[in-house]
C-alpha cells in the first residue's frame, strides 16, 4: 500500500468514524432497558410524534411528559422518604417541645415506636406533616430540606436517598429532553420537598415541579419580606388532585404520563383519553432482590386498579425484574 | 493595487462584515423604547448578568422575569377587559337565566347600567365572575375565551383586545428570551382566561402564566374524565399574593420583575430585596393622547406607593408618554 491509499484510507475510517457516532448513538438510547416490548413501546411512540412528516406528528412546545416521582423516579420503600424526613425532623425539633413527650403521635417516635405513632393513620401523619413543615420560612425549610438530602442514608441500603434514583428513569428524562420534551415531577409529595434537590438530580428545575402544599403568606419582617409556611394545608396533588395540579400549573394535557401507583391513576386516565397520540406508563415493582416487590396489599404505592385496567387502557406496564438491566445507578452496569 | 492585495482587502472586508453583523444587531435592540436612563437601565443591567466574566452573571436557568399582565402587557382601560368579557358573557347567558331579570347585579347590567351593577364593588364583581367563569368544564371555558378573544372589540379603539398589547413590552419579552431569560405572567386575571391566547401573542406558554383562579374537580362523565369549574375561589395571585403566587408556581425568585400599579408593589418587593443583582420596573401611565393618563387616583391600576417609594428602591420607573416611541404595534412606527 503506497503512501497515497494509507492516506485515502485513514480518510475513509475518519469519515466512517464521523459518520458512525450519530448512528451508534441513536441505536441505543435507554441503555439499562432490556430490549424488548417495554422499551420498544417507548422508542416507537417518542418516534411517532418527533419525525418530521408523521401523522402523529406533535410540535415541541406540546411535548410535555409528566413523572411522579415516589416509586417512579425513586424508591419509596419501607417508607416515603419524606415521612422518614417528617421522624428526623420531630427527633430533631423534639428539645423545643417538650410537651412533645406525653402528646401523641409525637411521643411514640421519640421512644422509637415508629408504627404505634403512624396507628392513627392519615391524620397522624398530617399532623406530623404540619408540626414540622410549619411555622418556618420558605428559606429556612430549603436549608433543612437541602441539609436533610445532603447527608440522611436509607435504613436498608445505607445510601443518601439521592441516590434510590433509578438509572432507567433517568435515562428515559434525559433521552425525552433530547426529543424536545419538558419534562415535570406530578408528585403527591411536598412540592418544596422537592424542589432544593431534583434540578440537581432529575434535572428538573422548580418551575417544572407539582406537589401537594400547604399555604404560605408574605411579611415583612424587619424591612426584609419573608414567605411564611401556614400550619394549613393547601392542595393534595394525589390521586384525583393529580390532574387538577395539572391544568392548575401546566394549562395542557400532557403527552406522556408516568407512573407506578393508583395514586396515578386519574393522571393517566386524563392524559391517555386526550386527542391524538398519548402515552400511559405504570412502574410496577417485582423485583425483591435489587429493590421491593410490590402491589396490591401494599400500604406504599398500592397497585391494583392500574394492573386491571391499564392494559386494556393501553398503557404501558414496567415489569422492573424483567425489564430493567440495572435498577439503581449505584449497581455494577 | 495588485492581485494578492486586492484578495487581501476583500477578505478583510468579509471579515469586518461578518465582524460587525453581531455588532450592529446589538446596537438596536428594543426599537420602540426612545434612547435614555430607562431603555439603558434595562440594557444595562441584562448585559451585567449574561455577559461571561461579568462579577454578577447569572446562569440562563436562573434568568426568570416575571410580568404583570393588565396595564404592564396589554391596556387595562376604560375597565379590566376580563371585566368587558364578564359582562359580555352575563348577556350571552342571559336567555338561560330569567331570573336574572330581577336579581342584581345582573338586572342592573342587562338594562345597560354597569355602573349601578358594579356599585357593590368587588362582592359584586366576584359574583359576576363565578356566575360566568364557573359550572363548566375546562375544554369549554377555554372555547369561550378563544371565540371571544378573536372576535370582541374594544369600545374605544374598536381594536381587538390582542392588538392593546404594548410593542415595547413585546420587544422586551424577546430581547429578554434572546438573552436566556424564561418568561412568565403573574397577573391578578384569570389563569384560565389569559392561557388560550398569550402564548401566540407574548410567546408566554401556558405553563408559564400565574393568576388568580377558581377550584376545578376531576370527574368522569360517561367514561370521558372532564375537570369542571367550581363556583369556589381556589387563590387570588394579587398583591401579597403576588410573591405567594411566584413561589408556589416557579419555586425561585425572580431576577427581573415588570408591573405598573400597586398591585404589583409586592412582587418587585420580593425580587429586588433578593439576593445579587435584581431588577424591577413600574410602567407609569402617562400618555393620555396615545394610551390612557393615570395613576394615584385611578380605581383600575392605581399606582401611589410605587410612585412614592420607587425610585428610592432602585426600581425603574417608565414614563409612556416620554419613554416609548410606540405604544401600540398598530400605531405607525
Amino acid at each position: 500500500m503506497n503512501k497515497k491509499s494509507i492516506g485515502f484510507l485513514s480518510f475513509q475510517i475518519g469519515l466512517a468514524i464521523i459518520l458512525a457516532v450519530p448512528v451508534f448513538g441513536n441505536t441505543s438510547p435507554l441503555p439499562s432497558w432490556k430490549e424488548g416490548t417495554t422499551k420498544s413501546a417507548i422508542l416507537q411512540f417518542v418516534a411517532k410524534v418527533t419525525e418530521n412528516g408523521s401523522p402523529d406528528y406533535v410540535p415541541s412546545h406540546e411535548r410535555i411528559a409528566v413523572f411522579d416521582n415516589d416509586g417512579t423516579l425513586w424508591a419509596e420503600q419501607p417508607m416515603y422518604f419524606q415521612a422518614i424526613f417528617t421522624l428526623d425532623r420531630v427527633q430533631a425539633l423534639a428539645p423545643q417541645h417538650p410537651e412533645w413527650k406525653t402528646q401523641e403521635p409525637f411521643a411514640s417516635i421519640l421512644k422509637g415506636n415508629v408504627k404505634e405513632a403512624l396507628a392513627g393513620g392519615e391524620k397522624a401523619l398530617l399532623e406530623l406533616v404540619l408540626a414540622t413543615h410549619a411555622g418556618m420560612t420558605t428559606e429556612d425549610f430549603r436549608k433543612t430540606v437541602t441539609e436533610w438530602i445532603g447527608t440522611a442514608k436509607h435504613p436498608k441500603t445505607k445510601r443518601l436517598y439521592t441516590e434510590m434514583v433509578y438509572q432507567p428513569m433517568l435515562e428515559l428524562l434525559d433521552y425525552l429532553r433530547s426529543n424536545g420534551f419538558k419534562t415535570f415531577i406530578v408528585s403527591g409529595g411536598g412540592i418544596e420537598f422537592m424542589r432544593p434537590w431534583v434540578e440537581r438530580i432529575y434535572g428538573i428545575p422548580p418551575e417544572q415541579v407539582i406537589g401537594s402544599s400547604i399555604k404560605t403568606q408574605y411579611e415583612v419582617r424587619e424591612g426584609k419580606p419573608v414567605l411564611v409556611r401556614l400550619r394549613e394545608f393547601n392542595f393534595f396533588n394525589d390521586k384525583a388532585g393529580k390532574p387538577v395540579g395539572i391544568n392548575q400549573y401546566i394549562g395542557r394535557r400532557p403527552l406522556m404520563t408516568f407512573g407506578n401507583s393508583d395514586g396515578d391513576f386519574q393522571m393517566l386516565e386524563w392524559t391517555t383519553t386526550g386527542e391524538g397520540p398519548r402515552f400511559g406508563l405504570l412502574v410496577h415493582h417485582t423485583d425483591d432482590e435489587r429493590e421491593w416487590a410490590y402491589d396490591r396489599e401494599s400500604h406504599i404505592g398500592r397497585l391494583s386498579r392500574g394492573l386491571d385496567e391499564g392494559a386494556k387502557r393501553g398503557w404501558t406496564i414496567v415489569n422492573m425484574k424483567a425489564d430493567w438491566k440495572r435498577i439503581f445507578s449505584f449497581e455494577k452496569p
